[in-house]
């Protein structure tokens, strides 16, 4: 098949990567924020991030975004939260009615409500008609996909656009699970970075013998992500699958976001972390996902998410981590 | 409340600890094979596993089981599954009508059914008569439980007992919830050293860049132990709780079975890791418990365990690990 990857960063390039293995032709278009990144690739060296050279997939720098959709039966929108509305608003005139899978996480401002929601409605209604989008979930770090790591990924999406999309890319170490709930999967991604800058402060807090701490914050975690995930229409089974458990546990487990959380854990100020991590290129998704999330509760009356208003409290109210979490009560 | 504690490891200890720091009158009786555990602490000195002194706790030796018993208003089994039953026939004389808080993971062979089962049924079976267990589940590193490290816990048994048995020991960064599915949690206790050692086989097959795979087999451990707690008559929600998801996230970041799974993983027969980390006093209750989860499921006829099947051939059938693993299917 034909497929187009949209955004040159870490995943767009994996997923470009796992493409071209199955043998479809593909285009990785780059933003106009990726031209340092596909320069390399184009003179046939590796990809400064994912470390592998991207052999057989053809490059397109930002100004040619038609001629990279041109034709395409499926595409692949690998944009972080902030780039989706500008960049599907570009695409738009040149984007088939295909099936768009996207493995961007975070949430929205809806501009009709002005409530946060989903990525998906959120590019929908800003482009005034209807995205076959297809979420991609589940513990998926963008370089283990693309060195055939085992991964098991989730496409929430219509039925047989989810199908299609599984079907073009699983193999050589990826598996992957469909399923109709796109609430569930797009709320699990957006909601597990968040949840796993929590698990890292046990880290600075404590240090390592904080294992009991971790794990009850991993457990509390998937109790308030499922009753978020229940607020906007999904399933628990979501929750209890590889787009949430799965999810939280590999972002937990490595990352920025838990590396974020440790230094606030150490009593650093969130803000002096987030700029620090920002000037280096290691842009922390859970500062500001931990905002979105706490604003998401409020706007769909979801009360008693203890460890959610801590972390609000901690990263973005200026609270004593040592105080906080001394008084964080868990859910049992 | 009078409190008698029996064994004295890792968790009879710390269990110990919690109920004097509580304002118990608390006892701790060591088994035949304690001594060695004892001595020190008997001369004020640390308890040699749990690396803190037992302040304001009556020791007992062996031999005065009867004098630590006489009286007790709450009782805590701390003995681990194989020594479940040969101390709980040597205190029976000596039980008073009381709640027991087993904190023993594992299962053992029914006298009547020949078949795996839960040990509070097993140990009331031998005694002929019922003991009120209830079941300790939860992420709860002893040595983390004594120095006040947030932890989280769920006490299964009749309601009224788990109930006593939570106030009595809560507080102190103890946080203890209740539930009467006794079959769930003791399910959960029992497998998730069987799939932590799951986990631990990735770090030694791939190395650190496994991520995807460990919480791609997080997730089916999940599942797994889903579809056993059912078989069990236990109920789902037990899974996706502190005893299911927390226990089995604590259990695969550290601790011994991980490190025999990762042994493993790297190559080395099961038998001969396990025989050294016995020798060098490092039980790893994996080893067995892979072997009796997986009679568990066949005596109940569970089917569709990719992660457990694949467990056992390479743990105790001799199956190579890397083509093993290349083959297993995950349940998506």
């Amino acid at each position: 098949m034909r497929i187009t990857v949209l955004g040159a960063g870490y995943m767009g390039s994996a997923m470009a990567t796992v493409a071209a293995r199955r043998g479809h032709a593909v285009r990785l278009w780059g933003t106009w924020l990726d031209d340092a990144l596909l320069e390399p690739c184009e003179g046939g060296g590796a990809h400064p991030r994912l470390g592998l050279p991207l052999t057989g997939i053809a490059l397109f720098r930002a100004p040619r975004l038609a001629e990279a959709l041109i034709g395409a039966e499926l595409v692949v929108h690998a944009v972080n939260s902030d780039g989706a509305v500008p960049v599907m608003k570009r695409a738009a005139p040149h984007l088939p009615d295909v099936p768009v899978l996207s493995v961007t996480k975070g949430l929205l401002e809806s501009p009709s409500t002005g409530r946060m929601d989903r990525i998906d409605r959120v590019v929908s209604e800003h482009l005034g008609r209807p995205v076959r989008f297809v979420h991609a979930a589940g513990p998926a770090k963008a370089k283990e996909i693309a060195r055939r790591v085992l991964t098991l990924m989730q496409f929430a999406g219509a039925p047989r656009d989810a199908a299609v999309l599984a079907r073009a890319l699983s193999g050589d170490g990826l598996v992957v699970g469909t399923t109709d709930d796109i609430a569930g999967a797009e709320l699990c991604s957006a909601l597990k970075n968040a949840y796993a800058t929590g698990l890292g402060l046990w880290d600075g807090f404590i240090g390592a013998e904080a294992h009991n701490a971790r794990a009850a914050c991993f457990t509390q975690a998937v109790t308030e992500m499922r009753a978020l995930v229940l607020a906007a229409g999904g399933r628990a089974e979501t929750v209890h699958g590889a787009a949430g458990v799965g999810d939280l546990h590999v972002t937990a487990a490595a990352g920025r976001n838990r590396a974020f959380g440790e230094r606030v854990g150490k009593g650093r100020p969130a803000r002096d972390v987030a700029a620090e991590m920002l000037a280096a290129g290691e842009l922390t998704e859970g500062y500001a996902a931990i905002a979105s999330a706490a604003r998401f509760a409020r706007e769909h009356e979801v009360r008693a998410l203890p460890l959610l208003d801590a972390l609000d409290a901690i990263v973005w109210h200026g609270a004593a981590v040592e105080a906080t979490l001394a008084h964080l009560t868990l859910t049992v």
